[in-house]
């Protein structure tokens, strides 16, 4: 292939607009895109070294992440080139194979290491991370955040630890009932003759649906179900329910398992959904750390019920994690491929002009590329929040009261934040995907593009561990609630902290200062969420006056304002992370400092235009503010396109994790692109497979023989 | 299976939330949604029916489509149960097979039932569609288009009209020139000695791409390439290019074919690439109806050249009809699941709520389902107004300058007003595939949903014939250059109409009107394009007279005023046409005007809700004014939602075209949905194909042997 390339690619046409002049030599679409890439490079107004340790949180964070992808890059088992062409079943097999290259390394890293390994395993394969999650994150922790030590001791002698002869699922969702798990319809009724638990499927909507590992894996699950003890229904508690056979895989008795089958992406998992039929285990197989149901039928009922669901704002903090990780590889491979493709002439005489040189193709990717950035903080301002209240609840005196409280405060603004933040970045990351293979034009709809199967893959993330939609309306609901509390004099979160300055805030006009300033920024969206909350707030009052206090009907009327309020509160955050981090000397040093203000100095004002009527209904920004802020978007976008390059290069992803025949780190896009689909589709004859069954019996048919009448009469 | 489901439905849970008392029956989440469908369909406040005639044109045209419908689904060739499961080989087989059928129709029927049965074939399957297009739509189109009548005569001998040892593609698009049709780069000159041309590629950008039917089908190609004659370049013709030997379908010498592999969707259709190398035609195979070379290399330029390009609107315009057709299916099936879904109390005490009575999700689905309808009215205009300007310009006496100027004048705006419409109706129905998808939670996810492969398949409509930003910024280009026009008192086109009145609509404000008036909401929308586009028009002309009357450099500064001018024409566009068939009596029997005036309504107040910070920024609307239009907008969700599941029968699709376990007719979805999964994905053993070598080497492994250091010692 190489030598067809470089005879064609040194054949230059008979057209002078696609060929370049470069310090006197000629280059052409296919032999220039490398050279403009070093020119790109060497334009970087900072050391780009610099900005990935800002990134990933440190030099040593860095080194250790280059150690991790190196390892995963270089395992034969991960080699990716065949990726797009993967059908299902051959998805599935390859899946498993890697669950195992993956969980070999488990017991020689320790969790920090391992934390990375499988968020870096999960941006090369979407697939075996979740099929390892499955098993790591929801099983085992589990049985470590339901269960008692012994609990957890028993099931690791089992092998739950290492995956031998073991490996477990979780059976929480049904098909009748997904976000609320309250509803669950699974039944565990003990069965005080022989001390057991029957767990039972009652009817269709009862079945266990979209279970990750169950259609081919699981030898476990943990099944949440309705405990009925003596008649009573004592809400849903957790069970380990064993699903096969350790000897032969068979299933056991009354487990019933059958395969979910194709799904629009992450068809490497082997979702399968469970009924099970009036199956038996042992009491002690229900998992005991809070509810109890002891020898005698006696039910304990834990006194703080919703610990119990604490496990899951950990997924949520990783997904905005995961966001940032993705997006940051999507917006890359268009931002290359925006400066290595030209298409039309912007001056006459001229050659082609670059699509990253348009201010509307700017437009379209600097802004995203800001939005990455602004993830990137954000979900490491999310991470620490995460680590001090969860540690903070741990060490907690639980026989001090005010102690006590006060750490299950910080954990319900934990709740709140991480809510909306999992839903605006991982939307916000669909949105990227998408932009970004659009802005490829008609090359982003390739397979081997790499945007097609990442948005499939990617698009779960939106709905799975809290439908974004129903996060964000709690998220809103929790924000009325802090602002009716505030009111009340009461204190509130540090990140809705703005409302207790509503009053102050609702006079504030920018009045024709700078809004390059960052205090001028975030004290514009403090203005704008304080605005959109305090009228949801009232409007709350005023519901509660017309149907006579039921809060439940005035939250779901006001669902929209919930929902603004919250998608207005969760930009600010993400402003506000950003600017937090850059003003701080310890993450961030003085040389990216400028680039950096740029970037979020971009984002900001471009979210600002987008919801320019949200800021002229207060009154912050007059008609005329509002052209100002296009003018400044366009200009910043300028700036930003500048280094967009260097900016990129700052992720520090191999060309194995970009993994896009139109990403690639040297631009030389054309060759690529020509190389991966030369390579992939290699048909010698020119033949389709089914040319003798069906194309060649059409196209060199014989007519069907017409009617003569005649012969009939 | 039946049996199994009917065992389970009759099986109540020990859990009241789920259960459900009706007429004294108590029914669950299984047996409830069949009933729930007869209520909603007894309350329908209009005649289904009539309204299904509205949406075709007539009852003259349901009937007929209903006829194409049923030959297609009783097909057995076109049986779509497995359409979700299939990989791109056996898509690829079954698409040929399908093309070989669809055209055994084209003798026998008339060219208005073909156009429906083509456009009803690419709502059950877009791969044959497309495959059956690139022949009939875009090889023959040019032939009719591009060629003399005696070339059209000369392929039509040869098989061209019935696919007869023939089949055509459509050699535009290079690997490194798509929207700039006039930078292509693959050369046909003329060779004096032999009166041939001779087809090269070259360089490797020029190598053609997608080319779709190229990989496996096609036998002749029509290629685009620039005509070169004694050395001078005359810009990019169209020539007929033989790539396969009819003998035995090798490839003609000179021709290199591959195939484009895997895309993000329309793995059925054959893209693929070709490098021609120095490959010889006779001169007469050059498509010579505008564009002449003769025998002695004397080449005749043709007058208007735009004509050459015209065959394009008519894609443009049966893309705008096809995404209505699109829409409706996914918002069809989005609807029906909303209505059989409950999930969480909004009362308590009573049974779960159903999503499609929550008023947050009615506005995720309702101002869509009237984005719909929309589309239907305005597809239908631009077609009507396609029509009219062909058979205008077709008829004109070309030796009238005025009638012809008059002729192509209409043809400029229908051009401009096209682009548009194409680029912001397949938008919209990716944005309704998606958010449809997502207002069915996890389920939305499953393959057999339909969506995440409806999606896919959407997605190139929104890039391909024309890039939609390509597009919405020629159109905004289109427009101020109207509003130029009319500046200088000369007549412009009627969709454009309101510029001529923007001094006065400037200063109309609401001041208290009914926004439920359609004349109201009407002049609201002119209000807000006149303003947009007298402001992009303004800063065009100081742009010119910054940099010197460069009009490129200044619309290319300007080009994100004028993305939004186009956009905001677009969606008036759009709001007009829908109120124009309202108004029409011949259109809209009395009968079902309430109904369709309630749904224009809803959705102009929810594009004015989203686009609110224009009409603030105009002063049309004040901050309070903004307020009562999302009182509206909640009010009209309502009034719409009641009549939704009627709304959407009205599309009058069968389960086969809706094609999705969570969308049919009757309602009863978890039964459907557990059929579709359960039938598509039988393995009774439970293990999966590679257990034996994958899944139990790695689960039952023996430990590795820990090394003793001290036998070493």
């Amino acid at each position: 292939m190489a030598s067809r390339i470089n005879h064609l690619a040194n054949t230059l046409a008979n057209n002078n607009a696609s060929n370049v002049i470069i310090d006197g030599k000629e280059y052409n679409t296919a032999t220039e895109p490398k050279l403009l890439f070093q020119q790109e490079r060497s334009k970087a107004s900072f050391n780009v070294r610099d900005l990935t340790y800002y990134l990933d949180g440190g030099k040593e964070a860095t080194e250790k992440m280059e150690k991790i992808m190196e390892s995963i890059e270089r395992d034969p088992l991960f080699n990716n080139d065949n990726f797009y062409d993967l059908n299902k079943e051959q998805l599935r097999e390859q899946t498993m194979a890697r669950v195992a290259a993956l969980n070999n390394h488990i017991d020689g890293e320790n969790e920090t290491i391992l934390t990375s390994r499988f968020a870096l395993t999960g941006l090369a394969d979407p697939n075996t991370i979740t099929r390892c999650g499955v098993h790591f994150g929801l099983f085992v922790s589990s049985i470590r955040g339901s269960g008692t030590p012994e609990q957890l001791q028993y099931w690791f002698s089992k092998g739950a630890g290492r995956l031998k002869k073991f490996f477990g699922c979780f059976a929480m969702t049904e098909l009748g009932h997904g976000s609320n798990v309250a509803g669950l319809e699974t039944t565990a009724t003990w069965d005080e003759a022989t001390d057991e638990f029957i767990i039972n499927t009652p009817n269709l909507g009862a079945t266990k649906w979209w279970i990750g590992g169950a259609a081919h894996t699981a030898t476990h699950s943990v099944c949440f179900a309705r405990l009925i003890v003596r008649g009573k229904d004592y809400g849903v508690k957790s069970f380990v329910v064993p699903l096969r056979n350790l000897s032969d895989f068979t299933l056991k008795p009354g487990i019933a398992i059958g395969d979910i089958g194709k799904k629009m992406g992450r068809d490497g998992i082997d979702n399968g959904w469970i009924q099970y039929t009036n199956v038996r285990i042992p009491r002690q197989f229900m998992l005991m750390k809070y509810a109890k149901v002891d020898a005698n039928g006696v039910v304990t009922e834990p006194p703080l019920a919703q610990l119990a669901y604490g496990a899951l704002i950990g997924g949520r903090v990783s997904m905005a994690v995961d966001s940032y990780h993705f997006s940051k590889r999507f917006i890359t491979i268009a931002t290359r491929y925006a400066a290595a493709r030209r298409q039309f002439g912007f001056k006459k005489g001229e050659p082609e002009t670059r699509l990253l040189d348009y201010p509307y193709h700017q437009r379209r990717l600097m802004p995203r590329l800001a939005f990455v950035f602004a993830m990137n903080a954000a979900s490491a301002e999310l991470t620490e929040m995460h680590s001090a209240a969860t540690s903070k609840l741990a060490s907690a005196d639980t026989s001090n009261p005010a102690e006590l409280q006060s750490a299950i405060a910080d954990i319900k603004e934990l709740f709140s934040v991480s809510a909306g933040v999992k839903a605006f970045t991982t939307w916000a990351t669909s949105e990227i995907i998408d932009q970004s293979r659009q802005a490829c034009g008609g090359h982003g709809y390739s397979g081997y593009s790499g945007f097609g199967q990442g948005y499939n893959d990617w698009a779960v993330q939106c709905t799975w561990e809290g439908d974004n939609n129903v996060l964000t309306l709690s998220t809103g609901r929790s924000l009325i609630q802090s602002a009716l509390a505030a009111k009340k004099g009461k204190k509130v979160g540090a990140a809705v902290d703005y409302i207790t300055r509503a009053e102050q805030l609702k006079s504030v006009k920018l009045n024709g200062r700078d809004l390059t300033n960052p205090k001028v920024i975030v004290e514009a969206w403090e203005a704008a969420a304080a605005s959109a909350l305090s009228s949801a707030t009232e409007q709350f009052e005023e519901q509660l006056k017309i149907n006579g206090n039921n809060a439940e009907i005035a939250f779901e009327t006001l669902s929209q304002q919930r929902f603004e309020t919250a998608r207005i509160h969760t930009r600010l955050y993400l402003i506000r992370s950003f600017f937090n981090r850059i003003n701080n000397s310890q993450i961030t040093p003085a040389g990216i400092k400028p680039i950096l203000t740029e970037v979020a100095i971009l984002f900001s004002l471009w979210s600002m235009e987008l919801d320019s009527g949200l800021f002229l209904q207060s009154g912050y920004l007059s008609p005329e503010d509002t052209k100002r802020v296009t003018k400044l978007v366009d200009e910043y976008n300028s700036k930003v396109r500048s280094q967009a390059i260097p900016l990129t290069d700052a992720f520090n992803l191999s060309d194995y994790f970009i993994n896009s025949a139109l990403g690639n780190y040297d631009g030389d896009v054309y060759k690529h692109y020509f190389e991966k689909v030369t390579l992939r589709n290699i048909n010698k004859f020119s033949k389709p497979p089914y040319f003798e069954t069906v194309t060649k019996p059409y196209l060199y048919r014989e007519d069907e023989e017409e009617v003569d009448r005649t012969q009939l009469e």
